[in-house]
Order: C-alpha cells, then structure tokens, then sequence
C-alpha cells in the first residue's frame, strides 16, 4: 500500500482537493503495479511551512511511501506527475514543492 | 522512546481519545521492553484521507516507530492491537486502517 | 534538503514560531554544509499529545530528516539546538521533547 501525504501552507479549497487526490491516483500508475486502487492519500493545507527562512509564497512538503517495490522504476515519472498536480492545481511552484 | 501518532478523517470526541490512548498504551506491551512510561502518543482527527480514491467512510493512518529493539518480536501483537482499538473506539474497520 | 517537522500540543503564537523558525535555521548550520538556505521547516501547533499517558504539560515531537550526509557529524550540536530552541521560546522541557 503506497501513501502520499501532502502538507501546503495555502487553503485547499474542497474541489482541488478532490482534483488532486484524482491526480495523484494516476500519477501513482507510474510505478509497476500500483494505482489508485491500492492508493491512501491524505491533506493538510494551511500549515504554516518555511523555505529558506521565508513563509510567504505557497509551499508544499510531501511524503512518498511506497512498499513492496524491488526497484525504483517508475519514481522519477511519479515525482514529476506530483509535482505538476500541485502547480496545475494549486499554483505551487515546482522549486517550492518537496518530497521526501 | 517509541512513538503512535494517527491521523482519521473523522472527529475524535476527547472522551475517546482518552480511551485510545489508554488502549496504545496497552497494545505497546506487545513489544517486549515496552510499556506507555515510554510511549509518546500523538492523534490528528477531521485529517481528509482518501482510500482506492474514495474517503466517505472512516479512514485512519498510523505511524509507528519503534526504536532499540533487535527483532520484530511483539510487533504482530501491537499491530492487531492497535487495528482492535480503532475499531472498538472508533468504529474504523480494519480494512481502512494502515500502520505504517 | 533538510526538514524539520515540529509538533507540539500547545498553541504557538506567530510571533513564537518566526522566533523557533530562526533558532532552527541557525541549529541546522550545525551540520556541516546545511544552512537556513536549504531548510525547509513546518509548524503543527495544538496537536493532542501524550508522554507516559499524560497530555497536561506542554510536549513537542520533531521529525528531523537529514539528506546527502555521509556522516553524522554536527547532529548532537543540532539536537542539542532544537531542544534550547523550544525551550527557551516554547517553555517545553528538554525531557518532554521528542526528536525522531
């Protein structure tokens, strides 16, 4: 079961929210074998977060879990679909956006 | 020092945090050496999560750390006892309920 | 990149947390070649946590991640910083503290 929590220091309003967890459904797809139907999601918006000292611009922290996986194929093609989600959706610049 | 920390996409009246935290406190004795006079517990409720892109029912996401201990031994035990009392108290099924 | 994650069960002004915010982008420097420059931090502040089974004093547990360092050197300095930090501003106890 793969799981991606994003925290943003921006509201997210209901509808994005369920734009994003639609996009992070078929960003997971870049790994072999995962998708949406074996997919947890999770939200946290207006959490205050600091980037270089500054907390003024929207910013984004997000947790990658991804198990039973024998390689990293498909990661880099995931983060890339991550990170397009936020700023697509959210307007979160991709040097503003983190995943661990 | 281990640690519990949850997040549901439901409310958690206090009286019932009370009682999870009552009952992780139990379930942390499954792990030999371990007892809640070590045990940090933290709780996150109305957290929106999404399961197989759907979060209409009650979810619940659970990070468990365990540190010092040189095997696995207990860990099925505090996983079952912790899936029982979410369930018990919350009335989150197993079944949309991960730990970590 | 690192990251500091704090959570603590009592409120955090917003003039607190530009305060810890500071105090943690100098604790990083602790570390050789980190700095306030490749830091990202973030605040959950009034987050229910329990120590021993007990939520009345104020607690804080932080997620601290360190990337791209092949030693550990400097991170008994940082810890050693985050904890005066949220001493000094927060009032939290260095035995209620927990980093992970």
């Amino acid at each position: 079961m793969p799981f991606i929590m994003s925290r943003v220091n921006i509201k997210i309003a209901k509808n994005k929210e369920l734009m994003l967890k639609k996009r992070l459904g078929l960003a997971i797809a870049n790994v072999p074998g995962k998708s949406e139907e074996v997919l947890m999601v999770g939200f946290q918006d207006n959490y205050p977060l600091y980037l270089r000292g500054n907390g003024n611009e929207p910013l984004a922290y997000i947790e990658v879990s991804i198990f039973g996986t024998e390689s990293h194929i498909g990661y880099e093609g995931l983060n890339t679909a991550i990170t397009k989600a936020f700023y697509d959706i959210l307007g979160i610049h991709p040097d503003h956006l983190y995943i661990k």
